[in-house]
């Protein structure tokens, strides 16, 4: 078992011991409402937006982009579990800001098994799930914060599938500060219809 | 101003004010490993596996499944930002055991704009960015968690994106006790190679 493991599973017994009556949360999340952010490891997203636990989804991948899967999580929060208001939170000095899909696209050609890298990007030969055979990859690399964050409301906000009734806003957060810092025009276009 | 929207930005202002020096963190994971886990309100993965702000990647969606979006995600974190172990980690209870893409179907038939459903499921017809058009969408939902974590580490393991170098974790968080119960198969099955 890796340092890691055993680091993992010792701060989790840890809080086991302390969880109280938190095992009674319903499913549904009480304040009903969702986040969609960045895996960014400096981002905790319960603290810069005071959650506790049942309070609020919490959706995460690399850049908090509005990729497909993001919206299918969202589209399940509101349809299944309720949410009526949604945040999409980008932050400054993302990693998404540091690369291209032709950096990815090289640095994965040593050590693809089965995919190949052309002139055109990356393709999958092999990828299962009916997803993304023969598919080009996007990386949805970010070259200006308040431009992604505006641009992801708008994908959302123009998903067949996301009713108009439910309000978007758009934030960056500072990793410098802590501070979450408002997108105007994004959080306009995400206005409810 | 919707007074979530005012409870989230004053949780924030207290947040800020007690930053101290995690302006200072750097962008790689400190601890060097991502966890993959579901969007679930009941969930605070750097509660229940111990992490700091900077320390690991976090990636959530509906069900904590091995999508192509999760995909992205941890291969953007090991081979631009250096995590070298990972954990796919669902949860008992999970929101994704109680419907079916049939289900799904049925309820956004009564909401969508411009999409259609069919025998065969939902079809969006006018999703940007490449990566739907005309496809149908899997909602990935869960018939049995520990199938669903087995099957979400091969997912990895065999994707070609993947070195097989990582290793990684299968675990079931039980929403009762708050406690990580691996699931010795699906950690087998994500074993370095």
């Amino acid at each position: 078992m890796s340092n890691i493991v055993k680091e993992v599973l010792s701060a989790n017994s840890s809080y086991a011991a302390e969880f109280g009556d938190k095992g009674n949360l319903p499913m549904p999340p009480g304040r009903q409402f969702a986040i969609l952010t960045c895996m960014d490891a400096r981002l905790d997203p319960a603290k810069y937006a005071g959650l506790a636990e049942g309070d609020a989804h919490v959706i995460r991948n690399a850049g908090g982009r509005a990729s497909d899967d993001a919206i299918r999580s969202l589209v399940i929060s509101y349809k299944l579990l309720g949410t009526r208001e949604w945040f999409v939170i980008h932050h400054t000095d993302c990693g998404m800001e540091t690369f291209t899909n032709e950096i990815m696209g090289d640095l994965l050609s040593g050590s693809l098994k089965t995919a190949t890298v052309d002139a055109d990007g990356w393709h999958d030969s092999n990828a299962g799930g009916g997803t993304t055979d023969g598919k080009y990859i996007n990386w949805l690399t970010i070259s200006d914060q308040a431009q992604s964050v505006l641009e992801d409301v708008q994908r959302i906000r123009n998903s067949p599938m996301v009713p108009g009734d439910i309000p978007i806003y758009g934030y960056i957060y500072d990793c410098k500060t802590g501070k979450l810092v408002e997108v105007p025009e994004a959080t306009a276009a995400g206005r409810a219809r």
